[in-house]
């Protein structure tokens, strides 16, 4: 158990970029029945773009068209006491062309949740904060 | 590497904030300059809220007496592609009292980050949405 405080150091865009293309799983952060929500998704970072996949019914699927939301993933090793965190900003847009969704449906995005996850959502990543601790 | 989709079930109000009494990390979910931001934080439940710590200048700080703010806590194993996801609704309130301080003080509650985290905000749980993935 590590005790000694840690610091706190700003990344850049690419670095932020590059950590988030690692890892399966980020949570997206948008307003639900006018409150916060918070709803882990697994995702793939396609370009300058997040992708998740989203039942069409559900609350997650409403972001489409809505306001600048918010899709952040961290790792934190609770022993060590290091880590990093990245959130970006952007805007859910649907993805509908038929060959843009056969492309995307190719890649390794698979939601590790049971229900129908068969619509596509891009987030175009307009600003991007990444932090690492340690 | 567990492929089988798992289902996502509703946890109650108890079992989430149990799940979130065993966590040393969460994030909290606010709004920064007009945009949503998310924030990796040391926390500790302490009875029906969650507390946290902040240096006096951070934006975190600015959540005081600021609109429902979210707090978030999950846990995924990514190997077997189960875990657990809980959020909780409040709002982000200074902790004044003296007394409420010192008792503040004296819970284990460290930040990991290095910055002068030396006021204490309480987030009262209005509202707790668990989920289960597995």
């Amino acid at each position: 158990m590590q005790s000694t405080p840690r610091e706190l150091v700003a990344l850049s865009r690419d670095e932020s970029l590059a950590l988030l293309a690692g890892v399966p799983v980020g949570q997206v952060v948008f307003t639900h029945r006018a409150m916060p929500d918070v709803f882990p998704v697994n995702f793939r970072l396609d370009g300058d773009a997040v992708v998740i996949r989203v039942a069409a019914d559900s609350a997650l699927a409403q972001v489409v068209g809505g306001p600048v939301l918010a899709f952040h993933a961290d790792r934190i090793d609770e022993e060590n006491h290091t880590g990093w965190s990245v959130t970006v900003l952007g805007r859910g847009e649907a993805v509908t062309d038929p060959a843009e969704c056969r492309r995307i449906a190719a890649l390794p995005l698979v939601s590790w949740a049971g229900d129908a996850r068969d619509r596509f959502i891009r987030i175009a990543v307009e600003r991007v904060t990444g932090r690492r601790l340690g």
